[in-house]
């Protein structure tokens, strides 16, 4: 039942006899400085004697997804669903073969696609992503992450979620905390399994928009998907959709690229106790290394603040034990 | 506590003595087939031997507020907002002697200033809700929900809600139902005081939206309200806002005007058991009786659709005991 709406999940995460005996919340996170950061700012925001309590209601905690809860190497899993998508419809469009950047895909040239630039992978995402009705996109969007596998991996993009973060998620639902998924992602792109995955309802899920309309088509409602972004919910557009989406400062936030700072800088503004958790990419082996200058969540002015602010960075090989939950079986 | 998040809501509403011994969840509403309609379907979609059944998450329940959960006579509560700003902003403004709509309200011209027209509702509109940060803005609606009275009530305007609705709104949250507002209002002007007064999250409540802009200024991180509309969440607006918001087709809606009926299709459209809630205004003496031919909250095409559809059409002078909580007192 965790799955389902907060008061559900909190129900569960604080009712199960399981979770009552456990005596480490953070089970795949190692002992040391970050960790206790963790443990110690939950005990004194949720410590009614303390002075730096705070008020079930204003218990809200944003995490960015890519990069954050789940992988984004070697490129946004969104984007894999892009090019699956374009690959499912090209025999419909025998054009693409001579047109960019979808002959690029069509032909498996990661390259050339890259270099059609973000107005190419615009493009994409609006052939892919836009036309249909949102019911539609749902089953699309299912369908591709039931079936999909991550090319290193061979497995599901969903299992490539990060183990220390889910704890982390549950942990905070089992002391009250709001949590919220606040990601440049698609908003329509996430909720079909993320709700699934991370234990968060929808409506607490976060993420850019393309415009939508509403009709009467045959006496039936739909809600049709247009081929035009209404939102980009990344860098200084975080701030604004917690601002639009929550309502409240939150008092937590994690991120891991500089598209995540503007995030982390509003939560710090709300002043009070507040925790503002980077996630470091340091770990070639069993995930990636990469941050100042990645093309994929770089992570280089957001370090700088973090590191002159003494906010919290956590080290993917240094402080986790496991990456991925089927490291466990 | 009931006024924080639902869960919090549930805990209260579940866990109370006092609501487990009230035999009637729905005291203020008058026996009969409209009270029965109510009590019918939440039987029937919380009963897990039910084929009518629906499971927790998605027992989503949306209200329109203006006319449906507090009163929107002689005009929308929101404009004496604004007429309030304009005149307290006037010192600052002395060319507003000599020009509309500004005017028109400081001479106390109400024809002149309807004569303004959308164009001039929406001058002031802008005039008087943009242009400072979001916490500036959250102060002053909070100062003039604390302080304002209704002209004919001469009671402040939140205590102009429907007792009727709020006893609606808590039994459905006690069957674990997730509330929302999907208001025209707007959503800033709304969050301030309608969590307390309703018992619904700040998140959960949607309306029209203006654009912000996020900024660090003097080293302080801020979001500054820009005088151009973003979003207008009514009639077709509806559905979108509930669609990027929620992520769900709610199984319950409840509104009073024209301005729901696409809200009220689109949770017809779910399929499965749902209810679709029209509150008329038809008590002249305790409150106002308008409907066809009003200008505020017209409630025409809605009206013909729900007669024809046999959707609930509640009558405040049939079926509510009382219309305000100060009545009780």
């Amino acid at each position: 039942m965790a799955i389902f709406a907060s008061c559900q999940e909190q129900k569960k995460t604080t009712a199960s006899p399981e979770e009552r005996v456990v005596s480490d919340p953070l089970p795949s996170w190692n002992d040391g400085i970050n960790k206790d950061a963790i443990l110690t700012f939950v005990k004194a925001v949720t410590d009614s004697t303390s002075t730096d309590f705070v008020s079930v209601e204003d218990r809200i905690a944003v995490f960015d997804n890519d990069g954050t809860l789940w992988s984004e190497q070697p490129a946004y899993f969104q984007l894999f669903f892009a090019i699956d998508r374009i690959k499912a419809m090209a025999s419909d469009h025998p054009e693409w073969k001579k047109q960019q950047p979808y002959q690029a895909i069509l032909e498996g040239d990661m390259k050339a696609l890259m270099a059609s630039g973000e107005k190419g992978l615009l493009e994409l995402v609006l052939a892919t992503h836009t036309g249909m009705t949102t019911d539609e996109f749902e089953t699309i969007v299912s369908d591709w992450v039931a079936t999909a596998k991550h090319p290193r991996f061979d497995k599901p993009y969903k299992e490539l979620v990060f183990q220390p973060m889910l704890e982390l998620l549950a942990y905070l639902r089992a002391n009250d905390f709001k949590t919220f998924i606040v990601s440049g992602g698609g908003i329509e792109f996430m909720r079909p399994w993320a709700e699934v995955v991370y234990g968060i309802p929808k409506d607490q899920i976060v993420g850019s928009t393309i415009k939508t309309k509403f009709e009467i088509k045959e006496g039936k409602a739909q809600i049709i998907r247009l081929p035009e972004l209404d939102f980009i919910d990344d860098k200084a557009g975080k701030p604004v959709a917690i601002n639009r989406f929550i309502g409240r400062k939150p008092i937590f936030a994690a991120g891991n690229s500089d598209g995540d700072l503007q995030m982390l800088q509003w939560t710090d503004s709300r002043g009070g106790k507040t925790m503002k958790l980077y996630i470091h990419h340091t770990d070639s082996v069993r995930e990636w290394a990469y941050d100042r200058s990645s093309h994929i969540g770089q992570f280089d002015k957001g370090l700088d603040e973090a590191l002159d602010k003494g906010w919290t960075i956590a080290s993917m090989k240094e402080d986790w034990k496991v990456i991925y939950p089927f490291e466990m079986k």
